[in-house]
């Protein structure tokens, strides 16, 4: 027995799925936890693609992380960047001033941000989608491309207008790639009076021999045929080898695009540096099977931002696997309060789903695989029973709803256009980049 | 008759509500229409208070203007910004590159600005509420000072953060102030820990002597009365004289306030000064009585850009008048095509509404008048018939009822949060105003 009160601060550095999950797990626990996102929201990150592809509002997928924790009292929320983690003094820094916020325990669920592969150059050309302002972002351009083409006299550039690359034959890659040219054909056709909409070319590039790689092949050739039908060009062994405003190299060959979307890559949350504990090349941190970081017993790493390998394959990178291990560190932290010892964690795949397009989805259980509409409505189901807060459930139904019924896309507002200029068409690629840079300094007046 | 086919081009300028009105006043016209907006979407105005208030999402009271327009074939839409007017070679010229739009006549219902009285310096700490950008603006100042004030550890800051002066008794004033205090006190308090949101305290500034000088004496008496209700501090007769980012001066008193609105004044649309037209103090053009500029018969001025004199009063800067005027305008352009006389424009006032927070409103007909709860319920009513599409009917209509029954705002995403870095309070206020703007600087990196 402890001869004086000690009651433990828990801070949690996220909130995702990982970070979320963790302060559930501690809701009654005698410990004080603090909870610490940049952001005020947690976001559901399965139906980003929904938010890019203008189905969804962004604020149907969010919802602030002090509502979700409104009741849990002993739990207190801190809109706030960590900057720095001091493993002696046990203190995380936060914001320019680098408040101190101590802890005894520390879970660490940053997340990750999309990669490429030490082309950072690339990224003013090709967004990635992991934040909501990103999905924001994809869907002012993608909309933007269409008004362009409209205004547009050339033929040539118009069509290039209407021309999308999404690199990456991930799940991400797939759900923008399928669920542009529906609304590029039926919501957005009888809308223009210059271009025909339903032009549109989306191409998928995917470096490796198919898509979808951690579904069976059987599943995933499925999903290759299902993007054919809607429209889109898959293209698999295609290494990408430069992107630049009007268009994506592939080895030698050009595509002419003047949209493309980035879903290739992942890189870890920088924050993972701050650990001075083993990484992997994605920046993800090594952990023990307690998912604690080695030689740190207080401080666990959870999410994406974590690699720890089981029968020879790393716990996928997925919000059920964060939501698993935000749980489970959480447990440990109690395990180890109770002065029980701390266990391993073991994750259990309760299934993958991945969405193509309208009416077509893939769905693994392992014992069972399926495609096509009985998937397509699990995917729905599944969705909607994961989405955070009533309100959030209710309102995205109804935008499902008239989505399926009206074949409209209900969110086609462009914001902030002055944020994004698309460059022009007639120089030469070279110009064209100091083009665009001279006008992202323009619009920063 | 005619001895060759003319099929005039009518190119009208602006998507609200005047220029809406005009395009569709000219569905089944022998004539060629371009709609020129900025953006790409109708804005709802009169529920703008309410995405700054974070009750609604900003694509609820928005519309794509080609989608609101897609099956009137003789009418295309561009989204493309106004730069010249040549009377001469009756040409507008948009965007960078000045591209020529030729009309044979010319509808301008470009709107108006929020306006400093010529104190633009005030504008980065008092942001107005005219489009959907000022409205997330609004709502991430309002969101983010109560996260600055829970991370705040000294109580006269917090106080500070959690003060909130709008400035301006007209209806966005009273609908903005109005509706702060309940999320403020209702919907926030149970999700803060350090802070007490019921200590919120908010401020609506009047210059004249009585807020709401429109409506008639007795209904703005009862608004000033449920405000106070409310708990919204009203202050009449007074001036504001400088506005900086920790308050408002008033004469010689300073308001202590780290969040300012402003909803004071409204200046016409610079695109005003195109024209070489007589314009009054706030920059609108005087228009004759058949809405055309005085010397340029086949040019029309409506809406919030222009200015008429009708039994000794102006028509009024509201949406109803706008649209009255933009449908007029264009049938006085059907009625020269089939050479019949022009008439003169008749405001007809159907009747005015504010609201004043959950559950108060006033109305007046002039025939009757009445406030409180039946006045809320026809305000519901009238804007849910009015507002654009099935979809975002029946979204704000679920919106409302939820926030109605539960006490919540329903839309408390804070996205963008480097665009507004508030400054830091222990200086003086001259520094201040400094650091503000390096912030502001190095917030464009």
């Amino acid at each position: 027995m402890p001869d004086k009160p000690f009651r433990p601060r828990v801070v949690i550095i996220g909130g995702g799925f990982g970070g979320l999950a963790a302060a559930r797990a501690l809701k009654r626990a005698n410990v004080d936890v603090t909870l610490i996102d940049r952001t005020n929201h947690f976001t559901f990150q399965p139906l980003l693609y929904q938010v890019a592809t203008a189905a969804l509002a962004p604020s149907e997928i969010t919802s602030p992380l002090r509502y979700i924790l409104r009741r849990q009292k002993n739990t207190e929320v801190l809109m706030a960047e960590a900057r720095e983690i001091d493993v002696v003094h046990r203190v995380v820094r936060v914001d320019d001033e680098l408040k101190e916020i101590p802890y005894d325990y520390l879970i660490v669920a940053a997340g990750a941000r999309h990669a490429y592969f030490g082309h950072d150059e690339w990224e003013p050309y090709a967004p990635g989608l992991k934040a909501i302002e990103d999905a924001s972002e994809i869907r002012r351009r993608f909309l933007l491309a269409f008004e362009l083409a409209e205004k547009s006299g050339d033929a040539r550039e118009q069509q290039e207008y209407m021309t999308f690359v999404v690199v990456g034959g991930g799940p991400t890659g797939v759900e923008l790639s399928g669920a542009f040219p529906f609304i590029a054909r039926k919501a957005l056709a009888p809308d223009f009076r210059r271009i025909d909409t339903r032009k549109t070319r989306v191409i998928l590039i995917e470096a490796g021999p198919r898509i979808l790689p951690t579904f069976p092949e059987s599943l995933a050739a499925r999903a290759a045929r299902d993007l054919g039908d809607l429209g889109v060009e898959v293209r698999v062994n295609s290494a990408v080898t430069g992107v630049e405003p009007d268009g994506v190299w592939i080895g030698a060959e050009k595509l002419r695009a003047r949209t493309t979307f980035w879903a290739a890559g992942n890189n870890a949350s920088p924050l993972g540096k701050l650990l001075d504990s083993p990484r992997d090349r994605a920046g993800r941190i090594q952990v023990s099977p307690d998912l604690s970081v080695p030689g740190h017993p207080e401080i666990f790493v959870v999410g994406d931002l974590s690699i720890l390998v089981q029968d020879g394959r790393p716990v996928p990178g997925v919000g059920p696997a964060a939501i698993q291990e935000g749980s489970f560190a959480a447990k440990n932290v109690l395990r180890e309060l109770r002065r029980q010892p701390r266990k391993n964690f073991r994750y259990r795949n309760k299934g993958d789903l991945a969405t193509i397009g309208r009416s077509r989805a893939i769905a693994d259980f392992g014992w069972v695989r399926f495609a096509g509409r009985p998937a397509w409505f699990l995917w729905l189901f599944v969705h909607i029973m994961y989405l955070v807060g009533f309100r959030n459930r209710i309102v995205v139904l109804i935008e499902w709803a008239y989505a399926y019924f009206t074949y409209q896309a209900g969110v086609r507002l462009i914001t902030d256009v002055e944020r994004y200029k698309p460059p022009s068409a007639d120089t030469s690629a070279a110009t064209r980049i100091d083009e665009w840079e001279t006008t992202l300094m323009q619009s920063k007046k």
